[in-house]
C-alpha cells in the first residue's frame, strides 16, 4: 500500500536504498515447475548494470543476484521467491556533502516534505539503483512467458534529437544488443553515440524514448475497465524513474487522423478458414483493455538525467542558496540501460494478466461436475 | 480483480451495460462528514451526458443519478456510497444485426476471445457509457479535494489537425465550459467547431487531446516506487476508452531536452523567508513520484472515434466476411465529453493519494504516548 | 479497503443501511458462462429473509432481488453482476427516540467514535440486514460450486443450552430446512423450538453455534501461509454480526488432546490402488492451510440478541443516563437465520481460492510454448 | 496475492524455507521517524527461538536479524523494511528419508496436491520456522504500537489438560516471561511443566491454548462490515501453524448466555462527567467490528504437535505403506515459543488498523481549505 509491491497475481515488492545494504525484492505468485535459469537472470541484470560500457557511468558494482528462497533443484516452488543484489561499491563520501541539499529535479525535497527524513546517500531509495529489483523480478517474468510463447523485447528510439524513424516492424531487433545505445538500426545508433559524447563534452545530460515490443501474446488477456491491459503497461512506464510519458499503438499522433484512417479492418484469413486477420495494428494490440493476439507496442519518454557535472543553483533544506557541483559517478544518458528495465516491467505486467486469464477462464471440465 | 474496481484507499466499484439496466457503482472509503452537493454531482454528469449539445450524440438520457446509500442528512456517513444511474433510452434493435459482427477498431472481437459470450447491445459493457459511474465517483471526489483547497480542471487542447498553442498557464480556464467544445480559447475553439462539422460532412470522426490541470495539491502526496502520483494518473488516463497516450510535465517533448534546460531550479522565496520556490515547473508538478506543491499537469491522448457513419467491411463471429453501415447516434468526436472524465479520474487518483498521506504522515501526538 | 469489500479474486462489494433505499453489491470476478438461477438466489434470500417463521422478526420485507448488470440470455458474461434489494417496509420511526441512545452491546457508540455521524435509523450499516448482500453474493457463489460439485451445507447445532451432540457426518443434513430452527435433528429441533419460547416469554434473547460442511472440495484448494483456507473462512465467520467465535476440524476440544490421538494417520487405498485414504479427519480438512480432498468442517459462535423486549439502562451520547424499551420487532434469537449467511460467506471463500488455485495451476500445455 | 503477504496498510511480506537459505520478510508501509529499537527486535525473535529452554526443540539456531533497508540514523524512513535470518544450524540430512514420504498431519500431501514439487527439508516453507518472519514484523509494529500506548501481552492459558482458570484480568500479566511455560500463574505453570515431561516421557506432543490482551487501543478502530477488527485478528490467529481455534470476549462460551447475563452495560463515569464507562467487556473491546477502548482479548486454540517421537505408519507418495520414526529434534509442546507469534500477529493488525484510522478519520482542519 506504501507503493512498493506491483502487480496482483504475480506480485513484485521491493527494497533497498543506493548506499543502504543491498537492494532485493519478493516474487509472490511465480508458479510452481518453471525451470530458473540463473544465468539468464543474471544476464538481464548485467544488461542494466552500470559500467558495461563506455557510455555509461563507471560505478562497478558486481550486481550478483543471490536467491534466498522458492527455488529447489532447478524449479520453482510455488512459494515466494526472494533476491539480493549487496551494495559492494559504495562511495557514500561522495554524498556527504549533499545531505542536507536539494538538488534540481531530483526527489530529495518531495522525500522531506512526505517523510520528514531521508537517506541522502545516493540518493537513497530514490536511487535508480531501486531499479535493480525489477529487472530481476521481469527475468522471473520472462522465463514463464518464454514457456508460453511470449517475447518482450524494447529498444532505444530516440536519444536527445536523434531519432529511430522506422517503426518496430521494420527492424531488425536481434540488433539491439549489438551496441552500447542499444538502438537496432546501427547507422542511426552511431548518431546517437555522438549525441551522448557531444553531450558529455558539454557536461550536460540527455534523455530519449525507448520502443518495447511484446510479440506472441494471445487474445484474451487484460481487463475491460480500470485494469485495461494499456493502463496497467502505462501505469508500469510512468512508475520508472524519469519517464515522462507513454503511448501505445498509435498513440498522440492518433490523435489528428481520422476514424476511417485509424480503424483497423477485420478480414477473413485467407489461409486459414474460419481465423480472422487484421492488416493494420494502429491499435497496438489491444482492444477495449484486452489483447487482441496482434503485437503490443508502445513508448516510453525519458527526461534528460536531473545530475549535470557542472554548478548548479539550487537551496539547502533551510531554503538558503547554495551551489552544487557533483563529484559522483553518473550517466549522460540512461537510455539504453533502461532497456532491460522497460522489458521487465513489460513481462511483469503480462505475467500478472496471464494468471488472471488463467484464473477466470472458461474450463472445458466445468460442466462436467468437477475441477 | 476482476479489473472493475478502482484506487486503494477511496476505491470505485462500477457495473453496467450500455442496454441493460443501468449503470453505477460503490464507492468505499469516503471519509465521513463531508456534505453531499447533489446538483453539483448531476450536473458533473450533464457535463459527461449525451446530447448536451448539437455537436455530439442526440441519445436523450436523462442520466439521473440516484443515491443508494452512505448520506444521511445531506453528510457523507463514512459507510459506501452506492449510486445508479437507470438506462432509458435504449434502441437496443439498432443493434440487433450486429450481434454476431465484429466492428472494426471496437472490443467485440477480444470481448468473446476472453468471455466466449458478450451483451452487444450497444457496446454492452465497453460502452464508454461505463465512464458515467466514473463521473460520479469524481463528482464525489471532488467535493472532498474542495474541501483541501484543490482544483481540478481540464480542457480541450486539440481536435483532430486544430491545436491550442498555449501551455495552461496562459489560458484563462474559466472559459472552458463556455463553449461546446470546452476549449478555453474562443478562437481555437471555433475552429474546432469547424473541424468536427467538416468531419461530420465527411461522415468520418475525429480525436483529439486533453489538457487536465490540478492546482492546490500540498508537497507529500504520492508513494515513491510502483505508485508514483504519475504512474497512478497514468493507469487512470489509459483506463479511459479510445485514450492512446499519457504524457504529464515536459512530456515526451522533454526527451529531445538537455538536462541543463529541463531541470527545474529550486531558489529562495524573496516573499516567505525559509520557503522554497522554483520558476518553472517542466517537472510536472511531482519529482521522484510525490507532489511538489506545484501544479500537476498532462495531457491524453484519444483516438478518434471508432464508429464511423459510413459502410465499412469487417467480419462476423464465424469469420465470415460482412459489410456495416452504423444506424445507431454516435458522435464525431468524444474528447469535448471526456472533459469531465479526465477530471474524474484525476479527482480520484488525488483523493486516494490524499488518503494514503494521511495514513502514513508524522503525527505531532505520536511522541505523547496516545492516537 | 474501509473494509465493504470481500474475496480477491471473486469480490463482493456491498451498501446499504437497515432503512436506507435499499440494500445490494457489486460481484467482481465471477467467470463467464455459468447459468444464473435466478429462483435460487431468490430462495437463498428467502432463508435469510425475517418474517420467514413464527420464530422470527415479523418485519415483513419482501426482499425481492433485483440483478441490474453482468447477466444476458440467463448466463454471466465475466462483467461485475450488480443486484439490489430496496428496503420496503421501513418503520424508521420506531426508531427515532434511539437517534441520540447508545444501545448496550450495540455498535452506535463505536460508530460514533469512528465517523462522528451515524444513520440511526434500524441500526443503518450495523443491521444485521447488510447480510442480505452477503447472502446474494453466496449464491452466485454456490452456482459456480454446484458445477465442480462442491456443496455447503450449514446447520443450528446450539441454541442457548440446547446442544446437538451428534458430528456432522452422523447427521441426515436434507432435514435441515425442515424445521424453523435448521437443527436437522428433529427431535433435539424441537428442544431449540421451547429454548426460544421460554426466553421469548421472558423478554429475552438466546446466541447459539452453526455448523457448517464443504463437500467436494478438491486437494489443492488454499494458499500455506497468510491466506490458509482456514484463515479466510475464520475471517468470513467473524466478520458476521454477533459472531464470538470460530473452530474447524478438532477445535478448541483439540487442544487437550496428545498427538497420538489426534494425528489423521494416511493409508493407501484398498478399492483404489495408488490412491490415499485417511480414515480420521480431525484436521478439518485442511493441512498446512490446503484442502486435503476430505471434508472441509466448522463451527461458529454467536452471542445472544444484544436488543431484548426490557427496559435496560444506558446512556445518551451526552453521557447522560437514559432507559431503554424497545418497539420494534426483533429475533429472540438470529442463529436460524444465519445459516444461510454462514453457507454464503464460505461458499464465496471456496469460490475465491478456486480462482486462486486455477491461476497459479500447472498447466500441461505450458511446456508446449503455447497458452 | 499468492497469500504470503499480510496487511493492508501495514504489510508484512515473508520469505524463507526451513533449509533454505535465509527467512525474512518486507514490511511495506511503515510509517517514517519511528526509532527502531534492534535489541527489542532481536529480544522478540529470542522469545520465538528454538533451543531457548529445556523444554523445547535443542536446534540451536542463533536467529540474529539482519536489517537491509528501510532504517536510518536508527529511524525509520518510511521505505520498505527488508529482513533476513540466515539459516545457520540446518542438518537437512536429518530429512532425507522423508522426501518421498507424507508425514501424518502435516503439509506434505497438500503441497504436493497443489504444487506438484516440494523443497521437503524440515518441511520446507510449511515449517513453523516461517514463523520468525512474522514475530520480527509483529516486533516492528509494537515499536509503533508503544508510542501510541497500545500494549499486547500475550500468555499460555492451557497446556494439554492444564487449564488457567483465572480470566486475564485477574493475573499478573509481568509473570508471563518468567517461566518457561510462559503461564503468569507459578503454580499452573508448574503443572503445565509437569504435563510437558509426562508427554516427553510417552514420545508423545502436546497442544494448549494462548489468550492475548491488548490494553491502550482507543475507540475508533476497525471496519465496520467485512474487515471487522475481530474478523482480522481471527485470520491472524488461523493463519498460525498448528491453531484450530479463534475465540473473543465471550466466545464460544457466550452462545449459551441470554442476552440479558451478555450485555455490557453503559454508564455515565462517575469520575469524568460527560464519559461514559462499562463495568463488563464480554464484548472483548469490539463493538461493530470496531474497538470500543475497552481491553481487547480473545483465545488461540492449537492442535498437538503433528510429529511424535515413535513409530507411525503412512503412505510414500506413489501411495505405499511406509513407517516414519522422526530422527530430527521436535518440540513436544510449541505453545509456548507461540506466544510470541500470537503478540506479533495481534500487533500487526492493530497497526494496519491504526493506519486505516489515520487515513479516514475526521480531521480538523479539512473545513479550512487546507489539508
Amino acid at each position: 500500500m506504501a507503493g512498493n509491491a506491483f502487480g496482483k497475481l504475480f506480485t513484485l515488492t521491493t527494497f533497498g536504498e543506493s548506499h543502504g545494504k543491498g537492494v532485493g525484492g519478493i516474487i509472490d505468485g511465480y508458479p510452481s515447475g518453471i525451470g530458473i535459469n540463473l544465468d539468464f537472470i543474471q544476464n538481464e541484470l548485467n544488461r542494466r548494470r552500470p559500467g558495461q560500457s563506455k557510455l555509461v557511468t563507471p560505478r562497478d558494482e558486481k550486481d550478483r543476484i543471490e536467491i534466498l528462497s522458492g527455488v529447489f533443484e532447478g524449479l520453482s516452488t510455488g512459494t515466494p521467491i526472494a533476491f539480493v543484489v549487496m551494495n559492494a561499491d559504495q562511495r557514500s563520501n561522495d554524498y556527504n556533502d549533499l545531505s542536507n541539499v536539494f538538488r534540481p529535479s531530483h526527489a530529495d525535497y518531495t522525500y522531506i516534505q512526505k517523510y520528514g527524513i531521508r537517506d541522502h546517500r545516493g540518493g537513497g531509495r530514490s536511487s535508480a539503483r531501486e531499479t535493480l529489483a525489477r529487472v530481476a523480478g521481469g527475468a522471473f517474468a520472462k522465463l514463464l512467458l518464454a514457456k508460453l510463447g511470449v517475447t518482450v523485447n524494447a529498444y532505444v528510439s530516440q536519444i536527445g534529437r536523434v531519432q529511430l524513424e522506422q517503426s518496430y516492424d521494420k527492424l531488425d531487433l536481434s540488433l539491439t544488443e549489438q551496441n552500447d545505445v542499444r538502438c537496432p538500426d546501427p547507422m542511426v545508433a552511431e548518431k546517437m553515440v555522438l549525441e551522448i559524447e557531444a553531450a558529455r563534452a558539454d557536461r550536460d545530460s540527455l534523455g530519449g524514448i525507448i520502443t518495447c515490443v511484446a510479440k506472441g501474446v494471445p487474445a484474451g488477456w487484460g481487463e475491460p475497465v480500470f485494469d485495461r491491459l494499456q493502463a496497467d503497461l502505462a501505469k508500469a512506464m510512468l512508475s520508472i524513474n524519469a519517464v515522462k510519458g507513454f503511448e501505445y499503438g498509435s498513440g498522440f499522433a492518433g490523435s489528428a487522423m481520422r476514424g476511417s484512417q485509424h480503424n483497423d479492418i477485420f478480414r477473413p484469413d485467407p489461409h486459414n478458414p474460419g481465423n480472422i486477420v487484421m492488416d493494420t495494428n494502429r491499435a497496438g494490440g489491444i482492444l477495449g483493455g484486452i489483447s487482441s493476439g496482434q503485437d503490443i507496442y508502445f513508448r516510453t519518454a525519458f527526461k534528460p538525467v536531473a545530475t549535470i557535472m557542472r554548478e548548479q543553483n539550487t537551496v539547502d533544506k533551510d531554503a538558503n542558496p547554495v551551489t552544487i557541483n557533483p563529484k559522483g559517478r553518473h550517466d549522460v544518458c540512461v537510455v539504453p540501460r533502461a532497456v532491460p528495465i522497460v522489458e521487465a516491467m513489460a513481462a511483469m505486467v503480462l505475467v500478472d494478466h496471464y494468471l488472471r486469464f488463467e484464473a477466470y477462464r472458461r474450463k472445458d471440465d466445468i460442466n462436467e461436475g468437477k475441477s
